[in-house]
């Protein structure tokens, strides 16, 4: 089973990517940023001190500036016509003076040049000067932003990855409310789950499958009882206790596409007040899949949660906006917040996750991923969010 | 077991920033750096669309602007004075604009203010304007690589987290061979040894664990058999097969301190030429094991290993420098490198792992983490690093 976007889409892409550069009124192109770099080339890399960068020319050939070590690695991945390269970093020449020398051989001193970046920006461990600083370019003009735009609308073959994604994160997520129990720890819980589901997972997809990423797995990220108050909290390796909630998360890479499933849960047993937290959080899931629909602007969906939210007195427990979009990165934008107004397109791929947080009891969310269809939206997570499905005896 | 650098080192980290930021004649800080803003304060956050930044004012009071969504977490968990916040990004107000009232707050635009990079800069769908472009300081000057810098030499604490996590690193590293066997998947063996590596360390350390990053872990990443020879491969969930050489690597996250432990092993059996290119790279070690010692530049340490190469006739199948200093990132600056001059000194951390790349064949290369003595160097990881004890039979 082979599980990627075929060459002839990331070829689409590109040719995209050109005339978005040319409605920019731009020649030529340099990027830096590296999901976007996969994105329009297929390159998937492990990102580190050594810069790499994509040369769009003026022709709309695309080509890779990559260290020594990448160079065969680039060719045997990376859909493109040319690969450039420099011995190491620092090395004895600094690797922006080898990218000066590709960009004067191609002639960027006379071209408008859109950039993602003045020069290369990882933190691990890389200086060096801008590249604007080294060559000056006939004119230049930032184009951040511009593959993230592009990034936006799924293609369905990227639909049918994240599918595929949501699939997996299900039966981590099934495992992991399996492993839970009173007494348990959390780390043992999400290390079995997480094991077996990607042990089931590469026995059914065979050698086809590449994550690109983590393959099938659940945790709770600490978000256990109390704790899970901090909505954004890390891994405690808290024990379960009786009467808790719990807020878990599922996922799942392939090829590098993402989903996003979080469900609260009670251990054995619930208080009165935690459902009516639980329900109300239910239903403002509910009020945003309601308002889902294509040709209203992102802001609209968190309008509708925060006035259901604001009717029944909980604005005092929302410490956060109901979603974002995703696709090869966990968080991308737009979002479903009060200044986001993106019009919602079909294709979009969203969380929904509307949370309340109650000091002394916790968090109170659900997280679906859905896509945004011609005639409203359609749920691609699918574990089962009522309070009878989630109480874990 | 408590396992993490206390308060009172934090505290002295924030001393020593202050007085580096002195002698660069600022009176006050911006840090957007998510490390640094770790290293500096013990807030351990997700990044993502919404910005988080460290403001140091002109008394030294440390400070996190924050999302709503990250306050009690940061009150709970940074050392610092105070928290500002913003309600969400994109939010109806930018982020950007309370950051700027903060810094207005703080007499910023009378100050000379240290900053490491003019905005925030993920790329988690966060879009907004330069800090720099909403308030005009006095001066400014760039401050980056400056907690950087003061990362390079590592505290005697900092030192027993990364021995903790080699520790646990060998035993994944241990359980990886075990699972390794001809007719087996990559996927396989790196999820066995993963779970059981990881659930020891949790039985063993008990809840005084934070990983701040993955626990305990062991994986080849694609580097099995003539598919080693890209340097930075990614995962294949390849078959192991008779006569392959293949690549591992284990590593284990504590209190977010890493360390780096690959070997090259055989499976079953090894050519002549195999062992060949395994004994130069194992001499490779020695030679840069040999060289290290404080007080001489980092590039020396290449020099010795280029030369070794060279005086082989094996300079074609080099691809990369010898190492990197590690710590809270896998790579961080300085390099074994022949553009890196940087002086050595006792508590630097270092990756040693001259490789050999082979086309057709594979991969040759050990890693091993080392801290750099008053004398010389000491090693950090331990798996046995001789052919025979690396022919998985």
């Amino acid at each position: 089973m082979i599980l990627e976007i075929p060459t002839s889409e990331i070829k689409t892409r590109q040719d995209t990517f050109v005339r978005n550069l040319q409605s920019q009124q731009c020649d030529a192109a340099l990027l830096f940023n590296v999901t976007d770099i996969f994105y329009l080339t297929g390159f998937n890399f492990r990102p580190s001190e050594r810069p790499i960068s994509l040369i769009v020319d003026s022709r709309g050939v695309f080509s890779l500036f990559v260290p020594r070590m990448e160079v065969e690695h680039a060719q045997e991945y990376a859909v493109i016509s040319e690969t450039h390269d420099y011995p190491e970093y620092p090395g004895i020449t600094h690797p922006m003076e080898y990218l000066r020398a590709v960009l004067q051989d191609k002639n960027f001193g006379a071209l408008n040049v859109g950039l993602d970046a003045e020069g290369y920006g990882s933190a691990k461990g890389y200086a060096g000067p801008f590249i604007t600083s080294l060559i000056t370019f006939a004119s230049k003009c930032s184009i951040k932003g511009l593959v993230e735009r592009q990034r936006y609308i799924k293609s369905p073959n990227e639909i049918e990855l994240i599918r595929e994604s949501a699939r997996w994160g299900n039966l981590a997520h099934s495992l992991l409310v399996k492993y839970t129990h009173t007494g348990g720890r959390e780390m043992e819980a999400e290390g079995r789950a997480t094991q077996e589901a990607t042990r089931a997972m590469f026995e059914t997809l065979g050698a086809g499958y590449r994550p690109y990423g983590s393959p099938a797995h659940a945790f709770y990220r600490g978000q256990i009882g109390p704790h899970s108050a901090f909505p954004h909290s890390q891994n405690q390796n808290a024990v379960f206790k009786k009467g808790f909630n719990v807020v878990s998360q599922a996922a799942c890479d392939v090829w590098g596409y993402k989903s996003e499933l979080e469900r609260t849960m009670f251990i054995e047993e619930f208080t009165r007040e935690q459902e009516k937290f639980f329900n109300h959080m239910h239903e403002a899931q509910e009020v945003a899949f309601r308002a889902i629909k294509p040709g209203i602007p992102a802001s609209r969906v968190e309008e509708e949660v925060q006035q259901y939210f604001q009717d029944n007195g909980l604005t005092q427990y929302v410490k956060h906006h109901t979603g974002h979009n995703m696709g090869l990165l966990n968080h991308e934008a737009p979002f479903f917040d009060l200044g986001d107004h993106t019009l919602l397109e079909p294709g979009m791929v969203f969380s929904v996750e509307p949370g309340l947080y109650v000091e002394g009891i916790g968090a109170f969310r659900h997280s679906d991923t859905i896509v945004i269809t011609e005639k409203g939206m359609e749920m691609i997570t699918y574990f089962p969010r009522d309070l009878e499905s989630l109480t874990i005896r």
